[in-house]
């Protein structure tokens, strides 16, 4: 009866690349290393379809997701990238045409933090996960978060304390004097609200911290922010984004190093990206950096920049504008 | 025919506030003191409804907004306050059961800004229009802008200069050297990106200059921002913030005294709106103040400010956290 | 030593409306009738500053905040409006200098639904909760929510119907017979997601029931929807909501109704606010429809309808366009 | 004097895949076949960054980007692709260390479109241009574009006209006349605001028609959206959409060979990406499909597909849920 909508679908047969459904909101009830409760979560699942079916079953995505929502509540999952996982096998088991699956899901995080006079608050992070792959192939799982901190303008600050040590001279100082003592000082620059992201493609068998992911991500801007701060706390934290300012390129590449130096298990194949966007205090626009490399090829070029470090002083470039 | 519709009508009769369509995008040409071409627009159109009237013809809102748009190619509104005016005008003539007419529209604008070393730039701003009114009781319009600056806290940089203070001590300089000399210094706290905003209620004889509302919101915060800056327009940018620090109540006050010695001409009921969002870079939360007032009220402050300026120094309040 | 910053504050003392912080995300745990849990929430908090003073205590906002989520960990609070109360009183308590405060919360919430066919899921669900008030004046407290459904344009089916019928005359039924047949088939109009909101002003001995109010919003448009929906109960729904169709007026006018027959206690003064949106299929723009009254004034109007439901056929109102 | 800011670098030298500014907002002007005017703008521009450079000279991009959108003013830019492609070329240029160059183009942008009673109205899309490559080897260039319209899901629509062949049975009408009598009428099913997307790599010498592209995404979905609709016009457009529905996937299959068709031109490798979203109206989700593909795929396929159109009753698969 239904032959005719059927014959129509030849017309047009071409290969799918994605279909599914996105933006579907659940709660899922997770436990892992540091973590246990319900995240709020927004999910995108998708398969391939091949060109001789006219339509994917979109419900047998819902289903999968119900199902491993609901069986979270009794045993949570392991992890947002398991679930993923989960779902991606399951996709693959229910839509038997496909030979392609993908899940995508974003949650909002809370984590303690303690801020610099000790006092302890919850701060927002967002949580990033993914599974995908081909039929017989195995699945890639991938983690990763987004954090706020503050980044402070190495460059603007130079100017600034040029300025600083000008001052200092008609205080007779000499200018090596001036020089050091400048360095003392809490020297203005422009500073800004910066977003950072790792994600991090995860083997099976060990379960990549979420923590550590954040911690990196952190302190790899000129400071970390916090939702509470009496005045000596903003001054503390001031401070340090002034003693450590930070380009938005020197962002990625502190979270290249440290997630090299902190994620020794992972193998060379392991795909990561990292990212940070800095919302300038002195444009309309934002900054932006980004590496996505494997943990190889990051390993490689922090064992050859180790021995470079010795030459350091003969091969400085100016960043002059 | 149509008769069973309108008998279901009746079960639900209560009347409606607004009843309208939201988010119409058009381009309309305007042309108005210091501006002249084409805005992109989105449009909110809204009348009320009677209780006994079961549906608003909400293609009619359509109709309006066409006409007016199209005329606007060969006969450029004079702002889009005007053009809010004239559509609320058109809504309630040709809704006749209407009382109430509001039209709301909100624009990207691009304005010249002269950079601090005299580079010419485009920078973007939002404008927002509106009219509303009953019918027979005349239309109140109202026009405002957002743009974006940058501000530079004043807490943290008192934190910040005292221990600039101390550390001048060490060279040997006694306390009322090291104030004077540390004010002279580019002294770090925390800076942002601000977002202002002031909208005004105008009457029907004069136009009320959009630049001079941009300025002010710009010259509110510690700096305005720019697209383009080169190293030393960007020292430039952030002494001048560090120069000028603002807490977000000081944009909206600094608003409030701008507006009401650049407005002279508005009537003591015209209704001023004035706010200010600091995307605290020390925090993932923003900062907020507003006014909301008549001109009468505000030049009615500011007048008994002026004499309470002499009494300044016995009434100090201090900000404590 | 702060007493130039001071100084400095008095050149332009104007009075603030609101002062405060915005986007504060924390989780709350809550426990209501029919809820509890953790809600992910996004907090706004304000109070207003005399001319006198320049800065309000923006970190006394975040203690607050802080105190009192920690507080609901082992203490769960009654309700969002409940916990926008606390706070409210607390801003009031630690800002000796204002004479106005005011919390908005935002949160994301899950609810289980029954599927046409009896499958249980959760569907996600948006709360509004407020407080605010003068000091020594009492605070109000308002709760709320927004659902998503979806609607059937009535004006658009009445057209399609009419084609029906021309249809069936051709089958040789009377003009009758064709209506009254036209009526038992299921004919297309445009149909497309709704978004309905409802907002309650609630004193302080009821607690309002958030399940009853988005039962009621999910009521008032032509069809409820489902994450999960098989094809026979797809086809249910599609049923259901093209034998129900809805206006965007229709919507609000069936939230008024069943507002004033659900919540009898309400006392007449409570303000109810209720929204509809329909992001309509045939157009880029959206329909919108509002209603906002008190209590008193929605009992009135229904009163005066029941009686005027006698003389529904004198006073039919077309809708022609 | 800043050799110990450059020493810092070396200590975590990470090559950068993208550093650049994004959101930059300028207005272009086009002259384009069939397009003439003012775009607003959000600009994206990145290059990547050696191992052994601190910095990425990110106020060069502004640069660029300001005198680009400069000299467009005297002399219209060709389209939005050419003026990625110049713009990369030009960070190519003054980025001499950059071995790759990226920037990305969203607009507004406005059509008219002749209503089905031939009313001619402005409609609102999307524009999407990019261009990137790698020093030495050709820039790619692309251009897209994103247009609103309605789809009608044949899913539903065929169970509900299973339920009004069942009612016509009771008319007395045999099986087969009632299954082509149900063909006749305009029978429900849900339909929704779907927005189809289409982005196309073009070649240099030939430029793609930004309204074809409009026209096939349009055209690819159950009917198109008019801004303004009276009430016999909206009856034609719900008719259509009812005679012509569409899965999400049908849409997508569609613009491929509508593709095809049009744009006989482009090389086979010629990379072509469609997508469409449907924002489901039984849903709070959303329904997604996608095809990315070489022109040469594509055309494989259709070219597949028409001797496979023989065998079409052989191979019906269903859609069972």
């Amino acid at each position: 009866m239904f032959g005719d909508v059927q014959a129509r679908r030849l017309t047009n047969g071409f290969k799918l690349t994605r279909v599914g459904v996105t933006g579907v909101k659940k709660q899922v009830t997770v436990r892992r290393k540091g973590m246990q409760g319900c995240l709020n979560c927004i999910i995108d699942v998708y398969v391939d379809l091949p060109s001789n079916q006219r339509g994917s079953h979109l419900s047998r995505n819902l289903e999968i997701i119900s199902e491993a929502v609901e069986m979270s509540v009794s045993q949570p999952v392991g992890g947002l990238e398991i679930l993923c996982r989960d779902v991606c096998k399951e996709l693959l088991e229910r839509h038997e045409y496909a030979t392609y699956a993908e899940v995508s899901i974003i949650a909002d995080y809370f984590l303690n933090r303690t801020g610099p006079s000790g006092r302890i608050s919850k701060e927002s992070f967002k949580l990033m996960a993914q599974a995908y792959g081909k039929r017989g192939n195995g699945l890639r799982k991938i983690i990763g978060a987004q954090a706020i901190g503050m980044t402070a303008c190495p460059c603007a600050q130079e100017i600034m304390r040029d300025m600083v040590r000008k001052e200092l001279l008609t205080l007779g100082l000499s200018p090596e004097e001036a020089f050091e003592f400048a360095k003392r000082l809490p020297v203005a620059t422009h500073n800004q609200r910066g977003r950072g992201m790792i994600s991090i493609q995860v083997c099976d068998r060990r379960c990549v911290s979420l923590d550590e992911i954040i911690k990196i991500i952190e302190r790899s801007m000129s400071s970390r922010v916090f939702g509470l701060l009496k005045r000596p706390d903003e001054a503390l934290v001031v401070q340090r984004a002034h003693n450590n300012p930070k380009f938005v390129e020197d962002c990625v590449r502190t979270m290249a190093q440290k997630v090299v130096e902190s994620f020794k298990y992972l193998p060379d194949d392991a795909v990561i990206v990292l990212k940070q966007i800095n919302e300038e205090s002195i444009h309309q626009h934002n900054a932006f950096a980004e590496r996505s490399a494997t943990m190889g090829e990051l390993r490689a070029e922090l064992g050859a920049e180790d021995s470079a470090r010795a030459n350091a002083s003969k091969s400085e470039v100016e960043k002059n504008d």
